[in-house]
C-alpha cells in the first residue's frame, strides 16, 4: 500500500513537474537581457535542467590564461519562456539544485573594475593602475571547497563553498535591453549569494512569458565581491519556474522558508539601500498587515542588510526580516 | 605546584586589573566627544566598572511618554584618562560584560531623522511628515528577550537581546569637540553591533590619556537601524582598558578570537565601504603578511561587510575577514 | 578674381552640405536608443532639417490637460544613419538652429520624479506625496521669452529662452538598447543647454553608422531640472552631422569657439563629476599638451562644473574649460 | 536744507559705522570654529578692519617651498564679537572690500586631497601615489591677474582674480569645535567664491555674539576646486557686520541685489545640493509668498547651481535665484 502510494504521489509529481533540459555552450549563450528568441518553453510549475558557463564563457582554465582570452563577459543561458506569464505578474524561480561543473574556479582583477580600485564609472587620475591579476582556485567536491592560492608568497586556505547564480533575470521593461554585467529592475548581475539553493527569487514579468536568463556563477563570494569577481565556475541547475498571476512587484525579491528579502539595485549604495529597505516595509505592510510605522520601527531593531556588490553598474543591496518576527501571512 | 602558580597568576591579575568603579547620572554626563576634564583615571590594563544612561537620558519610561521628555541626546559617562596613552598610540577597550539596567527599552521615531524618509541631511520637501512615534519593550532579563508591541495593531514579538554601547569613543583630534550623535575617526555613536562583549576595539589617541567615553546602551538593533533607534537602554558595563604604545592606526578597529575588523565611518555609504575595506586590506597586509592584491582578492571572496547604520551624521560599515582565512599573523 | 573665387568656395559648401528633411510626427517616433532601422541617410557633412515633438509627445497643449494625456514619454526623431561612422570613430554634430515649433511650452511635477521629492530611485516612505501638477508656458517668439503663471497665487514671469536638446545621443554599445528617459556614455535624455545652438556635440560611434536620435526640446531650463521638467516643448532643429575617422572618446563631449567641455552622465553626482573632470583632464593633455598634474592644477583655478539633471535615471555634469587658458592645440 | 540733511546723514552713518581695526598674524590665529575668547568686540552694523593669513600660514612663499613648511592649515583671524547676537538670530556679513595682500599666489597638490585621486574620505588601494606638487602665480595688482605657470612644460597664462574668503563662519551649534578645514552648518571652509565683494553672507547664530571667523583667501578659483586648492593668497578685508534679530536660519546664505543664494554643505553632493534646493524653496515661499510647489517649479526654470567645491570634508553646493524672478518680498 504505503509503495502503491508513493508511485502515485510520484506521478502527481511528474506530471506537475515536467522537466526541461537545455545544454548551454558558447555557441548559444547571450549577452543581454532583452525581448529575444526564446530557447526553451516551459509550463509554470515546469523543471528547468540546465548548464551554466562561468564569467568568462569558461575561456581560463589554468596558471598562465590572461582576461584576455575570456570569451565575453557575463554569458546567459536562455532565454526561457514561461507559459502564461504576462507583464503585471511575477516570476517564482526555486532553485532547487546548484553544482560547480568542473574542478576549477577563477578570480580576477581587472584594471578599471572593482570597489576600491579606480574605475569606469568612479575614475580617478591614477600614476600608476594596477595591472590584471588572475587567481585559479581548486575545487574539492567532496569536502565542498575551493581552495584560495595567493600569487605573492605562499600560502594558500580552503573555502567552503556556496554555489549561487551571479545572474539571474528576466527581459527588463520598456523594450531595453540591458548588458549581462547589469543588475536592476529586471534582476539581471546581481551577485546575489541570495541566489542559491532553497531561496525562490521572484521577478517582474515585463514580457509575455517573462523570458528567464541565467548565468555568471559563483563557487563563493565575501561581501561586496570587493575586488569585482566571486570564485566564478560553471553550475548545474536545477530551477523551478512558476507565474504568479496578479502579484504586481517593482524590484527582485528572494523568500524562503524563514524570510522576506527584497532586492535593490542601483546607484548610489544609499538608494539602493533605500529602494530594499522601502519594499520591505510595503512587503510587511501588505501581506503581514503590520502598520508601515510599525513595519520601519520593527526593521529597525531586527532587519538585516546584506551588500551583495559594490563593483557593478549598479550596486545591489538585499535586505531582509526573518518570517518568525512578522504577524501570520494575510 | 600548580595551585601556587595559578594563585600567583591570579595575584599578577589583581595587580593588573584594578577595577575603578564610576556612577553614571544625568548630573555628570557629557554630550561632546572632546578634550574635557577627566572623571576618572586608569592605568593601562584596568577594569572600568560603570553604568550608562539610554540616549534620552533615561527620560522617556512609559507609554504615553514623549521625546520632549528626554534628557538630551546620546549622554555618555566619561572622560576616562588612560595613563601612558599619548597621540600616535592605539587605546584597546575590551568589553567584558554588559547587562540591561532596568526592565523598560524604548524605540522612537523622530521626525527628520531616519534612513527611508526626509531628514536632516538628505531633506525633501514634504506635504505631510511624519509624526513622532514611540515604542517601548519590556525586557525579560531570564529569557533575554525585548518584547515589541505594535502601535497600530495587536501584534507583539520576542526580540533576543544583544547589549551593545551604541557610543563609544575617545577625543578627536586636532582639537576638535563633536557632538555625542556623531560617529567618525574618534568612534562615537557608531551604533556598531560588534561593541558587545566578547570584542575588543581599538581607537586612534589623539590627546594625552585618550579620554574615553561610553553611553548610548542597545539592547538590539537591525542593520542599519533603519528608523534612527535602536531598543534603547541604560546599561551597567565592565570594560578593560589598555594601551598599546607605538600602533598607530586611522580609524577605529574591532578584534576577537575569531575576526578582525574595520571601522568606516563617513558619508556617503560609499565612501565608508571605501574607508572600511581599505583598512582592512592593509591590516592584513601589515601584520598577516599578503600582499595587497591578494588581500583584496581573498576579501572579494570571504570578506563580510556590515551596515551598521544609516542614519547618523556620518554612516558606519565594519569590514570583517575571518582569522581561519589569513596567514598566521606576524 | 577674388568675386569668382567666392562664388566656388559656396559651390563646394551647397556640395558638401546637402540637407536632408525629414518630418517627425507621433507616427514614427521612436522611445529607445538603440540599434534600429534608420528613417535617413545623411553622408558626412550633410545637414539635417527636422522637427521633434515635447517630451509629451506634443499631448498636452492647455490648462487642465493631464499627465496621462502624454503620448510616450520622450518621443525620439531618427534614428539617422550617417555614412562612413564605424565602431571607434566619433560623431560630431553642429548645431545650427533651433526654433521652438509652437506657442505653448509645459512644465510638469509627476509623482515619484524629481531632486527634492520621494522618487522611484530614491525612494522614501511618504505618508501623503505631492499631487501632479501642470503649469503652461505662453511663448512669444518676438521677444524670446516663456511666461511662468503662478498656480496657486497671481503671479507671473517673462523667462528669456535658450532652446536645446533634452534628448541627443546615438545607439548605445554592446548591443543595449536604453529608454529615451536615461542619459550614459551613449548620450542620450542629458537635459545639457550645452546642446543649443553654436555648440558641437561629440559622441562615440558604437555601431555603423551611428544612429542619432535628437527630442525633447527645452526652451528653457535650471540648473539641475529640479523639478523633473524644463519648460516643455517641440523645436524645428537644423544640425550638421559629421563624423570625425579615427577619434575615439568614451563619453560624449561638447565644443564651441571659446570652450571644451565634458559630460559625465552617472549616479552618484560625485561619480557624474568625476568622470567629466577625469575625461576634462585627459583632453587637455591629449590634445592641449599640459601635463596631468598640470592640467588638473588649471581646472582647479579656472575650471566649470555645470550641473545639467540631478532628476533622471543618471545624473548630468558637464565640466569646462575655456580655449584661452590653455595652449595652442597640438 | 539739502545739504544740512546730507551731513546729517553722514553723520549718522559714521556713528553706525565704527570702524574696529584687527590684525591678524600667526601669533594670534585660530584653527577651530568654535566657541572661544573673542579678538575683538563689534556692535551691530559696525565695520571690521583686518587681514586673513593663506591656507599655509603665508608659509609657502617661492618656488621650491614645500608642504612641510606650512604653518597649519586654514588659520583663522578672529573670533569677532558682535553684541547683541543670540542663539535663533542671524549674523549678517557685508563683503565691502577685499584685497590680495602680497605679489604671490600658491596652488598645492597634497597627496590624499582632492576630487579625482584618492583621498582620506574617498580612498583608493594605490599602486604609485601622485606626489606632492606646488604651483605658485603671480599677482598683477594693476592688471588684477594671477599668472598660471606649468610646472612640466613652457606655458603660462594669466587668470583674472575674484577675490573671495575660502573660510567665513561661526562658532557652530551644541558646543562643537570644527577644524578649520571642514564646512558645515555654521559655514566654514565653505570654498564659496560667492563670498566676495558686493554680498551679504547670513550665518545662523548658534552662540552669544555669534563668534565670527574670517582666513583661506582665494584670488580666483575653479568650480569644484579639482584639485584641492584655489589660488591661495593673504587678504586685506573690510566687513560690516549686523544682527538680524529673531530672523532664524538652518544652514548659511548669500545675497545681494540680485539675488538670493542658498548653502548645502555637506556628503555626499546630492544632499547637499538638496539642502541648498529646499532651504531655496523655504525661503521663496516664506519671503517672496509663492507656493512651494510653485517656487519648485519656477527654480525647475531658472534656478542656478554651483558646485563651490568637492574636496572639503564636506561638499558644498550653492543654490540661486535671481530676484527679478520673483514676487515682491512680502
Amino acid at each position: 500500500m504505503l509503495r502503491f502510494a508513493t508511485i502515485i504521489l510520484l506521478a502527481t509529481v511528474s506530471l506537475a513537474q515536467n522537466v526541461v533540459h537545455y545544454t548551454t555552450t558558447n555557441s548559444n549563450v547571450k549577452y543581454l537581457f532583452a525581448t529575444a528568441e526564446p530557447v526553451g518553453h516551459l509550463k509554470s510549475g515546469d523543471i528547468l535542467d540546465t548548464n551554466t558557463l562561468d564569467c568568462f564563457g569558461n575561456g581560463l582554465r589554468k596558471p598562465g590564461d590572461t582576461l584576455d582570452m575570456a570569451k565575453g563577459d557575463n554569458p546567459l543561458a536562455g532565454p526561457f519562456f514561461v507559459e502564461g506569464a504576462e507583464p503585471g505578474d511575477t516570476l517564482a524561480i526555486k532553485i532547487l539544485d546548484l553544482q560547480v561543473d568542473g574542478d576549477t574556479g577563477v578570480g580576477a582583477f581587472s584594471p578599471g573594475f572593482g570597489s576600491i580600485n579606480a574605475s569606469h564609472y568612479t575614475p580617478m587620475l591614477e600614476k600608476s593602475p594596477w595591472q590584471e591579476r588572475v587567481w585559479f582556485y581548486h575545487i574539492d567536491h567532496a569536502a565542498n571547497t575551493a581552495t584560495f592560492k595567493a600569487l605573492d608568497s605562499d600560502f594558500s586556505v580552503k573555502i567552503p563553498m556556496h554555489p549561487f547564480f551571479g545572474c539571474l533575470g528576466v527581459a527588463p521593461a520598456n523594450g531595453e535591453a540591458r548588458s549581462s554585467i547589469v543588475p536592476a529592475e529586471f534582476g539581471g548581475n546581481m551577485d546575489s549569494p541570495e541566489a542559491s539553493v532553497g531561496n525562490t527569487v521572484y521577478f517582474p514579468v515585463n514580457v509575455k512569458g517573462g523570458l528567464l536568463y541565467l548565468g555568471d556563477g559563483h563557487a563563493a563570494m565575501g561581501d561586496g565581491e570587493a575586488a569585482g569577481s566571486a570564485i566564478e565556475v560553471p553550475l548545474k541547475a536545477r530551477v523551478q519556474l512558476s507565474v504568479i498571476k496578479g502579484r504586481h512587484i517593482e524590484w527582485p525579491q528572494f523568500e524562503n522558508d524563514d524570510a522576506i528579502m527584497t532586492v535593490g539595485a542601483y546607484r548610489p549604495l544609499e538608494d539602493a539601500t533605500r529602494i530594499a529597505m522601502t519594499e520591505l516595509v510595503h512587503w510587511i505592510h501588505k501581506d503581514y498587515g503590520l502598520s508601515e510605522m510599525d513595519a520601519y520601527e520593527l526593521l529597525s531593531k531586527v532587519g538585516k542588510v546584506h551588500l551583495n556588490e559594490m563593483v557593478d553598474p549598479n550596486y545591489v543591496v538585499v535586505a531582509s526580516i526573518e518570517k518568525k518576527y512578522l504577524p501570520v501571512k494575510k
